[in-house]
């Protein structure tokens, strides 16, 4: 198919001129044809200032008629579902089969969105009634719910080119909140972000939606994502993506006259603790499922277990031979540019010079951007000497590390930077669970599992994908599920409003029947 | 009475030794004689641990539990008020009557804290519950619910000695999530932040709540807090006071290994709109609101009217020479402590000197602490050609402003830095309101205020008292009224927890009768 190459500014396309670039098939290292235009800083400004243009009418929209935008978004994906999953695999070496999936999580979470907000309950709206003639002071109406930030800046990422890129769980919240986003294309798929845009603006025309409700800027995060963030329209950042580059952004949104909030989610190893009676009692499955797991999309998931804590012993020794067997066979596979390639390759060689660790599998896949399992072995208290150990490295890797005693296991989890995940393989004999196990995990994850492994995240009400620094920026919050949508909010209230002013969420007789607390009474 | 004078580390006292310092009486000049002991380096990192320490206990204790812990603060607060109405008026100038009201005021956010995590609904309880034979793969059993935080650092106000000090908002919101408390006293009230720790220590005693749930710690904001707001067992930080301490701060807790949420409430002008109608019909009694609502405790509210913007015209001058006379009439009073006289004094001077700005009322007070009232005249057009005549005058100033079109008025106010508040006074005969003035004053400010002055903060489930930057550090959440608790919370979910591990807001059968969310249904 033919490309437009140019940014997507409102509904325009930008220039095909100035500096330019083109994708990259990470399986063969050769150059993508189609030529792509790295936005102006003409453009980036464009495109913020249309999305603070369209920001006060898109606000107004009803949450029904916001839902008819992303059901229309998730069937205009639908409908370039071939293209789209022709083209992930040339441009991330993702296979067809991932593409597929990953499409179909992406137009479910848009569905989930415009089910919440057609419903409405989200907004928390609370009313107070007026009490005029209260002493010493009438109790004046005041009346709150939560409203969109502004406009939103989204970063595609490399590791979801569909679910949390163009098209995905960031701009799918920020645009239900209320916010118009301007999103950054991943440069290394940005034919798939061109065709993720084009799905969006053509719903948004379709759903007459205002222009500038959403652009798509190519480009690399650096030459166009920096100027996006300081630029004084843009409200709110969304990021999935290194640690580096999630810090960076923290620091531009910082220094702005108006600092502004940023959701980035960077780095994260996901323990896991195989307690005793679970690693004597299904050692064999435990190899294989967390084989599985460290391997699965060649290891690029930020949920990816790096590190594993198993009870010293010779069930550990038996368990470290199993599972590195296991990853022998794995092989690895291609990485989804050459620059993760480059980086897994420094950290994993560097981290298998360090004395205090063991290579039980080291595969050096010297072509290109193909990555191998690269699995160490430690102990708990080399890690706490060393917590650089614990640095996440992105990719086929974890560390296997044995413990002494429950004391030094939980002194080692209160150690950890923020997680994503925490997770405790037990045996049904091994309860009630440790208390100060749970707590110390607790403490430092967003989400604790009991006998699962942490990849696979279910896009459902309950999730919480966020946790403590640096897993997340803001550890507060979730990027998946519809908690995600508050990322993009700020609690608001009316004095003594007019009824006609007021937005139908706050209005008397609750026109919307929506859940509502009402003088500190929940009702719907 | 006899003060101790010293910190209060978890259940002893700190040393009475080293740095010292006493308070000062702002009405004399002279110092009071008890003196006060700077929190030294140990004690700080000691009252930090024992909150690292409390917080896995007190994290865990029920709603009920807490809830009476509170509710046993304000009994022993309500017991101490007659020390603490004698203390507040020697060392903050504000009269007697106004110390009574605050401790109402403060008695009243630690009995609504207690009442809503009693009830417990605010957790935001979800529930997705497993599907074991879902294809492709089964989807697990997630529950969610926001947990706190962690230990959190808490400054005392100068302007509000009890409701947003010691046992104030900040420490009520904190604990009421869950977070235990290590609060600063404000250098300015040492006294009264002695009486009021002494309070809630006594209370925790009484209810067996864990050593460390809460310290206080006398110093300053920089000798102590930003030592405190370093230390890796703070997990975020409440603060009100100036737009520098709060920038300060925010600087020191983000450039942290693990950097925390800073919740600091800095400068607002909120502006007054007087639209055409009004002005004519209900000038006089304007006038009349706004002196008081300016003069209202020496203009040293957050809430303080700093900017009215008014029709230009023969009203506008009317109301003008009216609004001068009344504030002439006020003639101010002492401040808070003689650093805010100071701080007056120079910007009113400076701001008298612009060239843009007439002064229409200008006493010099030249006595230590007292201030006067200065009122200035100018035009939305010079606000706009120098937008530093919109900074914050932290006192019993205000700027008018008279405006030309409605197309200017909206401009200015689309120009002006982020507020806690924004009104519009209009007569009925104006309604339905413009639109786009009410757009504009939305997008900037946390409260809209029809009809009303912005001083007055009322306590309640609605109350929205934050807004864009610089009103706070987060414009996204309030710091009055229920919402509050969430700014020390996180979102944390359980993936396939077992039940005895799960904690009571989350349990299948709902034992504590809260509403949650089940399967995306609300459910109470």
């Amino acid at each position: 198919m033919a490309f437009q190459g140019t940014s997507l500014i409102g509904y325009s396309n930008g220039q095909a001129s100035g500096s330019s670039f083109h994708g990259m098939n990470p399986a063969s290292g050769a150059e993508l044809p189609e030529l792509f235009f790295t936005a102006s800083k003409d453009e980036i400004d464009r495109a913020a200032r249309l999305a603070e243009k369209a920001f006060p009418v898109y606000r107004s929209i009803s949450g029904a008629k916001k839902a008819e935008f992303l059901r229309a978004i998730a069937k205009e994906l639908e409908a370039s579902r071939e293209l789209l999953v022709a083209r992930v695999p040339l441009e991330t070496a993702l296979p067809a089969g991932r593409a597929n999936g990953e499409l179909g999580r992406t137009i479910g979470q848009l569905n989930m969105f415009a089910d919440l907000v057609e419903k409405g309950d989200w907004v928390d709206a609370r009313i107070d009634t007026a009490l005029p003639d209260r002493s010493p002071v009438p109790k004046p109406d005041i009346r709150s719910m939560q409203v969109p930030i502004g406009p939103v800046a989204v970063f595609g990422a490399s590791n979801f080119p569909l679910a949390f890129s163009v098209a995905g769980g960031d701009t799918a919240s920020a645009l239900a909140a209320g916010c118009p986003v301007v999103c950054i294309a991943h440069y290394a798929h940005p034919g798939v972000s061109e065709l993720a845009g084009q799905a969006i603006l053509r719903a948004a025309h379709a759903c007459g939606m205002p222009e500038g409700v959403f652009s798509l800027l190519q480009g690399t995060g650096q030459e166009v994502g920096t100027p996006l963030v300081s630029h004084p329209a843009i409200k709110a950042v969304g990021f999935t993506g290194s640690r580096f580059g999630g810090l960076a952004l923290a620091k531009v949104a910082a220094a702005r006259r108006e600092p502004i909030p940023v959701y980035a989610e960077m780095s994260s190893i996901n323990p896991i603790v195989l307690l005793p009676g679970a690693l004597e009692k299904s050692g064999e499955a435990l190899a294989a499922g967390l084989a599985g797991s460290v391997s699965m999309g060649v290891g690029q998931f930020c949920t990816n277990p790096g590190l594993v804590l198993l009870p010293e012993g010779p069930d550990a020794d038996r368990f470290m031979v199993n599972f590195a067997s296991l990853m022998d066979e794995s092989k690895g596979g291609t990485a989804l540019h050459s620059g993760i390639a480059k980086a897994y390759k420094t950290s994993t060689s560097e981290k298998s010079k360090n004395e205090a660790v063991t290579t039980l599998v080291g595969i050096d896949a010297s072509e290109g951007a193909s990555v191998a399992p690269w699995i160490f072995r430690t102990t708990a208290s080399s890690l706490l000497h060393d917590l650089s150990l614990t640095d996440e490295v992105f990719g086929p890797s974890t560390t296997l590390a044995t413990y002494t005693s429950m004391a030094e296991l939980v002194g080692l989890i209160q150690s950890l930077e923020g997680q994503l995940t925490g997770t405790i393989q037990y045996d049904p004999s091994e309860l009630p669970l440790n208390t100060e196990l749970l707590g110390a995990l607790q403490s430092r994850v967003g989400r604790l599992i009991l006998n699962g492994f942490p990849t696979g995240v279910e896009v459902c009400h309950s999730m919480v994908h966020g946790g403590p620094f640096p897993a997340t920026s803001d550890g507060r919050s979730t990027s998946v599920g519809t908690g995600a949508i508050c990322r993009f909010t700020r609690s608001f209230c009316f004095q003594d409003m007019v009824a006609e002013g007021l937005p139908n969420e706050l209005k008397d007789g609750n026109p919307l029947g929506i859940a509502r607390t009402v003088n500190g009474q929940l009702s719907h």
